[in-house]
């Protein structure tokens, strides 16, 4: 990382999160030269593997494995970094060593952008809790006296919200549409290394072309493939235009 | 105007308004070479004329004959162009001509953006009705049918929400703080042409002020002065920092 | 009126409105000594007049004129006045002259308070018609140049709304619980002139039965009959308890 | 219409609009006997026939007798009767003529469900005053004294609300999936018929496939296309399961 | 059990919770041969025990088998299981073990419904703690590797919200209505066994009265007693009405 | 403390909060002859003391020292007492022991009021942890059971919330104006007190002025400077003016 880089990072309750909610923006930014870190809390092993569970006397530990496996394949592709924190799913619950190592992780990267989960989500209650964590290490991480260190500066980065799965089910209302036509077949074979989850595959490429026509008529410009987002805080513009 | 010449619309219930709430986008456009033009719906001559008013036997002629006087002189002031459309205020009431006008001014300018009024607001009933105006003329000139033109684009501006005197009153949040330290001279400039009411100087300054700590606090990067906007419907980006 | 008697406006839509809704109020005021005007826009002719309309033949000024008699009577009772609109119910539909008066009407009576409908009511088109007039009338009777005076203060009364007959599906939420037991008696003889609409008696004295209760919980002191408000605009105050 | 047939009426400001957002549900209503009739409020002659104005000296008449077509030749595909109110688009306006129709449609129809538009959309005037003139006439026709008739039974059917375009921007939250695989077939073949907006063909094929999805998930149930709708109003249910 | 019996599930803060706001969708549904399971997560010793309490020298212990007691006697007149949990209660707090016994009792019931608190209730912290428990431990019930059961399907059956006492405090908005007139009476007999809270016999028959009237006018037929209902999560539909 | 005397509670997260955001009530309550008590819930030791830890070397515990020693002379000088709970900050984590201690103090005190942060806040995730610990142990006071006494009263006091530092990213809304004119020079005094946030003094200034004119604008009555709440729950009155 040169001292000019800018970074992003990720906070992902578990694998496929990163993938299907943003591996356009990472592949995106990567691609821009970007250094992108992702946080990814757990390996999904309860949620989100139906189908490694359904192999006879499959163990915990294998299902972790095959999950991070996928993970780090999966990041590798879009050119991101990726933590692992093995905090468990279903539920994931935050401890402060995890709270702790993510501040850390804030000051290492000074990321320019932070993405994560939606604010609400009655399906799963992992997603919030990832959010919270991503949101609190973000604020600790600007306090003065924490860990002091006087060449700090004070500023946070902007947070952008991950589309979830029923969008209007957890009043979740997107103000950024990210054109990511450049690099959605990074994207598309993302997908494809989440073979736990091949239904979804269709699901969140409709996701994507939907977005795209969005973002065409929001905003004039021709695109075939978005990303949602719903920013949070605002934002300081010189120009409206 | 040049053919590639970026133009913006205001559309605004009151003179006073479009001083207040958007002096700084407006001289900060125009001295970036824009062509601002805005819509003043009415003079404003009953709701915000209590200075005017308490010379007897003033009539209502002269009434409207200051405020607009005050008003070319603010948007000269501010680098802009205005178009009076003498509607009437408390109540302000949309016509078809005042409409049929907006969309013709819409298709003369193609706005890059169009600033207006809050959606709501409990303490005045010309805000909402300037808003819905400038919301519905916005929408009929993107349709093919209106005046049918081969050569029209198909396409809608992004449109920006004044903060209205009491945000939290009228459910407004904004999104956006616009730097004006470049033209905030100018802006408080134009405050002091509306001498009718000397009595808000004072509180739209300190408006600015505040906003601009909070546009500090929120990018990290120092500012003094700001304005405060919401803007409507997503925004397309290729980068998210 | 003396000069230094107090008043209060209730802006109703029909009838039965002012009694279920506002009765404990009107009551409580006039026996304090309040002069309380109720401007009833329409009869409710054809929206709360089921019985009436099932005597073979009846006319429409027939059961305008039933209705107007017990409004008449009920006002009476509760110790109010009443100025009739005969604006039309299903759909009551506000006009300029309506209006017009609405504004004399603040102008002469300077209310202290003003009674009106909830914002929506997704059940019944008329109650936020009249809640808009009320609401546009108030703010046009500050404007200094709408029949300009001299001697008019600026200064706008605060608005209290009406509990609605299906309070969460308008999204009402009350913040004023008004102790009404020194009143009950003469709400609970004014629901007995409503002959027309008998189902309901027992439903708002459970009504009010509730939120008196809710009243007692809410503040630590007994009281038995409430009567549910919900206030718009701030309130300033010079102590907390 | 045999007394005992069930009934549904569909409200809509243009013709797509009953195609794209209702279509399933019209089919399968029809399949099951019920007389289904579609108010169709203008012929969206301005607002959604881009491809019929690129024709050289195209006229209004003209453009209307297209969509005229297109819109009966679809209602009949999917099974219901069509009447059309021609009242304009962009702007459309509810008139008193046609809010007294469709009160009437109300009393002829007695429907056993509504379907109409959202309660907001920003990107659209014209449907939410489609919504606006449902939700009035079929309050309208509940008042005994519109048309006073001794046989009408005082009652309102339940309203369900079609998703918008862009449903988050809407604030449309969908209660509702209506499992529409049955009649999948005859909804794709009605797109087909509006060859004026081939672009959302696909589009609308890919909602119907995740809202089927999102049933799915949220009943346990299999199924392949969904349509979702947002129910106003309480339901009574005798039994929870 | 039957293989074929169905089931419902009630998540429960205290005794009386169970009583008044969910007691006629338990006894309707055990009456129609359903088995319903109450999980009684407190004994309402500290916050909804004032009487026992005001008996000189009782101790905590007396305190809860008198409430136990009740609620044993209340469920089974209802027709109902009851288990508790003994969390204590001002403040409930959930533990893992809490949580653990809730996702077994989610596997072993699989209902077909869930009946829990509201989302939010400023007056009562352990009714949102309530309502928490219960949406994980049905999340965490569908994850197919939590206790990995080869034989488990894959869905989660709807959630519906009680009443809670001051409902527009909450933000709770009803979108059922149960029609309870068959079981009223068991209700009331409920109520009569918790002595300890006789103030609130009356409220909440006069809560049944009122809803039963508003259930009428919402689905146009005759109801007497009612119990409202927040479902969560969209409903699955083949027909609208 | 004789038996008649009001008091009043202040429950902070940082000592920063109670100046900025209720000196002015502080004031002007103990002026009236009021107790008030501030439970300063941590020293902002870490998150508002960035000017401290600008001193080479400086320990945790001299900060702390520093705030303490600015809280108790900024208490004293609104005429308040002060306990200092310790509970760290950035993050804030309220303990059982914290939440007794805040019970306790609500039996000491019996205050008619309860001052606290707002219910969200985006930018500091302290402020609503010391929002959810005072209303927690206001509730959880009022329990008959919990440290039983006969001669307890059941009540719970009103709660009013701070306005935060950018109210409308916090869904804030204020419906109370305090009237702080008479106190105005100690609050000020107090902003002096706080050496470390220097560049505060003037923002909250200016923040009091505006309240102050909006208090005007909603009274009708002259003030300079406010300060805003918004009040929970309902209040019970006996006249609306």
């Amino acid at each position: 990382m040169t001292a000019s880089q800018k970074t992003g990072l990720v906070v992902t309750a578990h694998p496929g999160d990163f993938v299907w909610r943003a591996g356009g923006a990472i592949a995106l930014h990567t691609a821009k030269g970007y250094r992108v870190k992702i946080a990814c809390l757990s390996y999904g092993e309860r949620g989100e593997s139906q189908f490694a569970w359904k192999k006879a006397g499959v163990s915990m530990a294998e299902v972790k494995e095959q999950r991070r496996d996928e993970a780090q394949r999966a990041a590798e592709l879009l050119g991101a970094e990726i933590e692992f924190f093995d905090a468990g799913d279903y539920p994931l619950r935050g401890t402060q060593a995890i709270l702790d190592r993510l501040v850390d992780i804030n000051h290492e990267l000074k990321p320019a952008f932070v993405l994560t989960h939606a604010l609400a989500d009655p399906y799963n209650i992992d997603h919030p809790e990832a959010t919270r964590l991503a949101q609190e290490a973000r604020i600790i991480a600007q306090a003065m006296g924490h860990k002091p260190d006087p060449t700090r500066a004070y500023s946070a980065p902007p947070v952008f919200l991950f589309e979830p799965h029923q969008p209007e089910q957890c009043d979740y209302k997107p103000n950024v549409i990210l054109n990511i036509d450049d690099v959605w077949e990074k994207k598309r074979a993302a997908f494809e290394i989440l073979a736990a989850q091949k239904h979804l595959w269709e699901y969140y490429t409709r996701v994507a072309l939907n977005r795209g026509m969005q973002g065409g008529r929001n905003s004039g410009r021709s695109m075939t493939y978005g990303e949602a987002y719903q920013r949070l805080f605002p934002m300081v513009l010189e120009e409206l235009a």
